[in-house]
């Protein structure tokens, strides 16, 4: 098994952008994360989305992505997990890159939502949950999260203005991040005010609807160590899943794949969650934030939302999260989020976060959730020289 | 690198499955594969599927049927390359065993095609197309093959009759398959006469619009050896990509990715095309069994159809190909083709074919095709002991 480095990343502003196709947002990532790794192009390409045959009448867009980045007869895949798609892709690339069969392999999550109604948006988003026993019912993704909150909320007794930390430390973070969708800080009273969602999720709750695309290069750790760059190392990449539908779960405020995903890659790494410097954390709705934080050892059940009041996850905190805006600030292009994550990541160890830059962050760790949780995967990249 | 082998197979029945559902067919296939292969649960399930998002309102498959199999908590994906996606998944099996990350991978191919009304079936399928530069012109997929076949036929002078052959010979074959979805054989007159679909594609130049899942349980080559079974290898998995636009082609009638995954597959598993006891091929359309043919070196371009006409690809010809009736008889359910085409070929291998056997198989090649040729996957299977 050979040890796996990161050597290239790129990413597209998030936004409506209304003005790029998919197979332009995917290359324009790719071609800049290629050019970040100084390679003329990789062996493979795995693509991560979620709702371009529903929302842009186009499956097959690895290859799609692959010719029109100009390479052309390259190996190439979707992978797809709901919003976890970028994760699971880029642990499909790990292996790839692992198995020895590839050297060199690139990942694109590309997601494209702003071109249709909001309709057919909150249907095709509502895929990631059970057909059969939870849209059949009318049940949108926003409803199924807003069950849990009210959950959360009841069960902890946790009122709801608490949850306005995670959402106040994303968009603050997001202002200093020039590949952001909202780039301005919100108070406490603008989230205590914001119009209601699906109750008890309000706007400020809920991440956006939007366009991006985010990439990585993956090599060989040697080929990574004889260039002139930091060294981006992966020391875990792993994954759980739990059931589709909420109504299967043994308890909804527990995420079981995120605890045990999270578990895997503590194994893997030989570390602790102490040892963890900041935490790209899966915002999509603030009771996420919460529930991951907890199933991954920052937080007792039912406090996270607490410890975020008492800034202890803000930069400069005991653990950064959402540290260039989240999925609250930064946005939430479905299934290009997990390799966005890994972006923001690589990008603050590195030492390139700017203004955002968290001190010393050699170990970082990133959860990307699929549904209600029902896939989540954890990677902790370190670096290395 | 580790080697790799196939422990376990599984398949459902093809046909117009309207009892069952998405979770039931794959975990049908699933539980299956897994009691041939003696193993509770595999580590990763990766799931090959294309049109769940747009006929069934389901992503987030990959998960659904691990959970429904009875495997809550392994790691689950789901990999799309339009009618590539089972090969695709196949070849992500194969590397992440050969990474030595994890040891028990199963791959399940499950499509479900005929509940929805033939438009809708005919609108998701053309979404393996370009959809900016070929769907949005109305080109569904049967007329952008008919292109291809008329091409075919105009440049080398090949009268229709002569791509009966391969019709025929895949409908002989399904007969004796208990799992096809057509065990009636045709003749060359009942394929001259028979309805026209896009011309110059007939009902029998097509493959059925269906239900059906198929799996393959893979693990380290030394687990494979220590069971009482025979051993089936992964000699070569290698694939390849084209543009998804037929427009964009330097040359139609040359599958460029069919003979660069070819090539790359011979090379890996140090073989040549001469070598190869049986190919399982990718007959959705008879003209792609000609192009798929050509490509991988067992024809002159435009002589494929001449020798099916001989007999060459009969069982007990020269190289039998749709062993157990082909996309054509067996049936086409468009994410599980890929495995359903190493089901065949792995029965054959293992000397379980029945009436259809092959006789001394010991080596064989499957080519999946995605598009019209844009993506393709070759894998090279050997009974290894």
């Amino acid at each position: 098994m050979r040890d796996v480095a990161v050597i290239g990343i790129g990413q597209t502003p998030i936004g409506e952008l209304w003005n790029l196709s998919l197979r332009e947002l995917g290359a324009s990532a790719l071609r800049q994360a290629a050019a970040d790794a100084g390679i003329e192009k990789p062996d493979t390409l795995y693509v991560a989305n979620m709702l371009a045959a529903r929302l842009s009448n186009q499956a097959h867009l690895a290859t799609l992505i692959a010719d029109y980045s100009g390479w052309r007869g390259i190996e190439a895949a979707t992978i797809e997990a709901a919003c976890a798609s970028g994760g699971m892709a880029f642990q499909t690339a790990v292996r790839a890159v692992a198995s020895g069969m590839v050297d060199v392999v690139a990942v694109c999550g590309v997601e494209k939502m702003t071109d249709e109604t909001t309709a057919q948006i909150t249907s095709a988003l509502a895929t990631a949950a059970d057909a059969d026993y939870e849209g059949s019912h009318g049940a949108s993704f926003v409803a199924l999260n807003a069950l849990i909150m009210r959950r959360y909320m009841y069960e902890y007794k946790v009122p709801h203005e608490a949850f306005g930390a995670f959402s106040i430390n994303a968009h603050k973070n997001a202002v200093n991040n020039p590949n952001a969708m909202f780039r301005k800080a919100i108070s406490q009273a603008v989230y205590d005010r914001a119009p209601m969602i699906a109750d008890p999720i309000n706007l400020y709750d809920s991440s956006p609807i939007c366009d991006g695309a985010a990439a990585v290069i993956l090599a060989p750790l040697e080929m990574a160590r004889a260039m002139n760059k930091p060294v981006i190392r992966v020391r875990a990449s792993a994954s759980a899943t739990d059931t589709l539908s909420l109504a299967d779960r043994h308890n909804m405020l527990s995420l079981e794949a995120a605890s045990a995903s999270a578990k895997k890659a503590y194994q893997q790494a030989g570390v602790n969650p102490s040892d963890i410097d900041l935490f790209e954390v899966h915002d999509a709705f603030s009771v996420m934030s919460a529930l991951s934080l907890e199933g991954a050892g920052f937080a007792e059940a039912g406090t996270a939302p607490y410890r975020a009041q008492d800034g202890e996850f803000t930069i400069g905190g005991r653990l950064p999260i959402s540290t260039m805006g989240g999925l609250k600030g930064r946005g939430h292009p479905v299934g290009a989020t997990g390799v966005y994550e890994l972006v923001d990541l690589i990008t603050q160890l590195r030492g390139e976060a700017g203004a955002n830059q968290v001190q010393d962050a050699a170990l970082g760790l990133t959860q990307n959730i699929g549904g209600t949780g029902a896939t989540v995967v954890a990677h902790i990249l370190e670096r290395a020289g």
